[in-house]
């Protein structure tokens, strides 16, 4: 726990349905941070990452329809997409086990490394179309596809107002998730200027500065003291939390994707504003999607023009830069969102971060 | 507050859109003793009440489709049906304010007295089908509807497994609602056996006596460790409200019908069966409906014999008897679920509980 | 049948849930075209139009809420909001009756007038923002209201693909509806070519000029031979239904706005893509919307500028121009898509279209 | 075309996710005499049926979970679930293509055989529970299963009102379903005493006669005037299909489960009770679902006995006398519902039909 460094492993082998990728550029998250701190336990060796992009490296015995050599894409969750917690929707819980769906690091190596393997191939890899550059592809594969879900699970019918707590990369995903859907007014709740202005960029249409004046109070003032009809909660800490419930009007929705394993406590959920479990409010625990299918709509999205988050790029690395992507990931120094880690594309060698 | 009596008030007059009823028939509800503990805070000397039936004694100057002398149910919510709330499927937050529907007792008088006004009239209002007396009719302004919408936010597919949390009369309303949704396996919550033998009757598979077992433990068991599709929440207590979140499979519904506000904390959410945040965990904050329309869709069901809740009813009193069934509802001794209400007919009195 | 003009009419007076409206700015609909060639049965006489803004000029003795002079928007549709259709979510088919919703000219005088009556005042007229112009509120209460309606049919998720049969004021109405929306594509299928220039303008990324090709083959090659996920239908024509079943994917929708009633004739589902009835495709036929929470949602579109919906007025009158607008909608001549309807505000006669 | 009769043909081989499975008992479908019949093009020789239930015989080298001998069922559709129409949950029309995911006999060898193979074994084939018998099991595979997908489709909100269009094996399932999704009023539609009778026991509340009075006008007439909220459509004719339509209220659903092959013409909606496109009524195309998790979901209510669908089996042969089956079944003659097809389970030869 702690620590965190490059190691040899070998290239892994596929099983039947399984494709392994050679890796072209990957992104570190928050979360790695999160597994490197001891926040979300995981064997002893593993490489993280869960966001990469690459090139189809060796395909399973039973893969159809993938070719060696392609450029590939693939979510940060690899569900099975067989079991009944998948065949219900949830994939993301799949196989029934909460998070279930999360294999790179949680169940097995994650991708920040020259190869990796994809189970259940053809379900999980989406050809990278030929107008999207890796970086752009990158960022369907965990930022967007978690600011989108959080977006879904608003709910927003055309013109409802939202409020956004934390302009981090998944926040600022939720941002242009919620213009996507149409809401009418975009609150976004962010205190570092460099963010404010890129909430801006994606759609928020108010800034809320939380350092300047108290948020629920000027989320109520701005909405006529209505609240709103949907908060996202894309930090994981309790006041935001807090905060998203009493901002909230009855018959609003809460839809939270910050990831709340920092403190040991449970949730509290304040009485008042939730009509002491009476309020017709509605609670949404989301997390990251996978799929070929959500992918290439996701990469539809790039593709036409109605998106582009490569601004929320902020640092780029070689992968023999990796450490220093990471301790400006966990100390959020140097005003870091996103860092992009571009892989030798003609290296041999397999490591693991 | 604690104290409940008769008192005389005036036959209230109907303004435009209102009319006043004649009773015939109530019942008391623990949320009648809820407030006159004070843990739902009205007006000194407020009518208590909210479930009643009764004949159209006098009409609003506009309103039409009604008729002095039918006999006609109204909901314990009375929406304006006008407002933007109303307009969006929130009637229960009639006006955006917090349970702002429940007008009987929290906004005016409620209606345990031989006479009450209805606002609305003719969105609220509905004729009571002669083939119902008006028992059964009664249970359709409160207790069927709470347990209706506990079912509804539980999102039940055909087939799925439901837990239920307390068998009064709530919840024994929500198992019948479970049932009428088509829930391949409904497990029953509850010690009391009178209730367990109601729960039974109204469609629970199975009933878990917390008293004699961890009734998280025992509801894994029963699923093989996969827990349930969605658990319902219907008595108000820290400890069913967490038991639902732990018993919860990934992917599942949590709905809380249960009236959280005689313990004076926050409501806790245990991180872990939480999926910290990432669970795919739907939890909805449920509230008594209103209206002519669902009043009638419940209606429906009583006729065609596919509901009787009458069971339920284990005590009956002349309303000059009304003190000692708030009694009873306070001390829930006797075996006590609910207590009809009969009102002499022919009296032309206008009392108030 | 067939011949339009003005006549004098009194100032109507309201009922107590009712306010009368001083017109200052209208438009004419297609529908009203239909009306006049009899497509749509009216009363002989009957005041045309379903488009117009104003203020209030007097007040029902039951309306809460409003003061005279304040600027309002009134919907196309004026529902009850307190009938049982109401309630369940189907305002449009007020009481039960086929587009009962619609009382503007199908069921009492329409408001192309100097003065018209709005039932159910408070439920159904929404105060105008100080920052939005009566041109642009004009669009929030049929062509944007409709073509929303249209895209929420069409039940997009993110990224996905859409195809909008005619860009007409609706059509274009929808184009920009699925925008918001998040679609990933938008096919527009026109061939005039200002229409076209504006479908771009509004969000379409690709225009299918039906006069050049055929539309369902291009539709198909556009999609991979896939067909797209939706199909929205809005102009009311045997070719253009037929074509959305046949662009659309198994499990896809096809959301029509467009009114069919100029054929005298069933409409008909091709067999084979209805996959002889076990397509998994899904048919809404969709129509306008009404009441103030709507209304205000979309004006929110539009004060937060998502939206600007101007450039679809092509040209402007007095209402003294009145019949020469209406000659225009009929014959479509000079590139007309929708006219602008100025009332002189000093004005204090009562007259009807 | 036009000719069955039983064949030999070699055991098949299982692929890497397959399993073969050895028959004991099958059910022959209405489907499989329109096949016959040529409504449904197939290959020459090809085995008919997709009803059948068995025992694990050979495991691909790939499966997991699943051990030879054991009992199991199968969907009479086997989706991929891996690719992107899978994920969308349109399982049933796998790989995007019309009804893609019915394989059996349509794609390859149909299951009216000794030994059958299923493809993606591990996501579509269910364990059947001790406590059920292959009988019980098999009316999960189709019936229950089409019968349950109409009535999702008819999206009923609990005491809506429904009619069911013919009371085959499907309407009756159909039937079954509205009860289980809490209808408050099922009216089902036909003259064949036997099958009135199993409705009435399946949960009709009302039976009308079509042979006897006009079914649209009988049916307005039980529901005041006012329409059914919904209507299934479990037959596959133009007349029942149209009635649909008339019967259903503005704002209703029209969910269709029939297969209208038979009729080599497009499908009419009559334009005044679709509102001329405007009536807000929704249409859906269903079909067959598969998957191991709705198996189960089914089997559960199988299970607690809250459906038994067996009093459906009107006949039983043995499987040397499946074309007295298949002749019944294309006749309808000797009040033929379902007949049970007995497998010899000693039996080692490999013969289809």
């Amino acid at each position: 726990m702690g620590e965190v460094g490059v190691i040899g492993k070998p290239v892994p082998e596929p099983g039947p349905t399984d494709v392994v990728v050679r890796t072209t550029a990957a992104m570190v998250c928050t979360s790695d941070v999160h597994t490197m701190r001891g926040a979300i336990p995981v064997a002893p060796d593993v490489t993280l990452g869960h966001e990469a992009v690459g090139v189809v490296h060796a395909l399973g015995s039973a893969v159809e329809g993938l070719a060696v050599g392609e450029r590939v894409a693939v979510g940060g969750v690899t569900p099975c997409f067989q079991c009944e917690s998948c065949q219900r929707g949830f994939s993301s819980q799949c196989q029934g086990r909460m998070l279930g769906g999360a294999r790179f690091t949680t169940q097995r190596d994650g991708n920040l490394a020259e190869y990796f393997l994809v189970n259940n191939a053809r379900a999980n890899l989406a050809p990278i179309p030929a107008s999207l550059s890796d970086h752009q592809a990158l960022y369907a594969t965990d930022m967007l596809s978690t600011g989108f879900v959080a977006a879904e699970h608003a709910e927003l019918a055309l013109g409802e107002t939202v409020a956004v707590f934390a302009q981090g990369a998944v926040g600022l995903s939720a941002t242009i998730g919620c213009r996507l859907r149409g809401a009418g007014l975009i609150i976004a709740v962010e205190s570092v200027p460099a963010r404010q202005e890129l909430a801006r960029r994606f759609g928020a249409d108010l800034i809320v500065d939380h350092t300047r004046c108290d948020p629920v109070e000027r989320i109520m003032e701005l909405t006529d003291g209505q609240g709103v009809d949907a908060a996202i909660e894309a930090l994981g800490a309790p006041q935001t939390w807090e905060a998203a419930f009493r901002v909230t009007k009855p018959g609003g929705r809460i839809s939270n994707v910050g990831y709340h394993g920092e403190v040991h406590e449970p949730l509290r959920i304040p009485l008042e504003p939730f009509g002491h479990g009476m309020s017709d409010k509605q609670v949404y625990a989301g997390f990251n999607r996978g799929g070929r299918g959500w992918l290439r709509r996701i990469f539809r999205l790039l593709e036409t023009g109605k998106v582009d988050p490569t601004p929320m790029t902020t640092h780029e690395f070689g992968f023999d830069e990796i450490e220093r992507a990471f301790a400006l990931m966990a100390s959020k120094a140097d005003g870091i969102i996103k860092p992009l880690i571009h892989f030798d594309v003609g290296a041999e060698g397999a490591e693991g971060a």
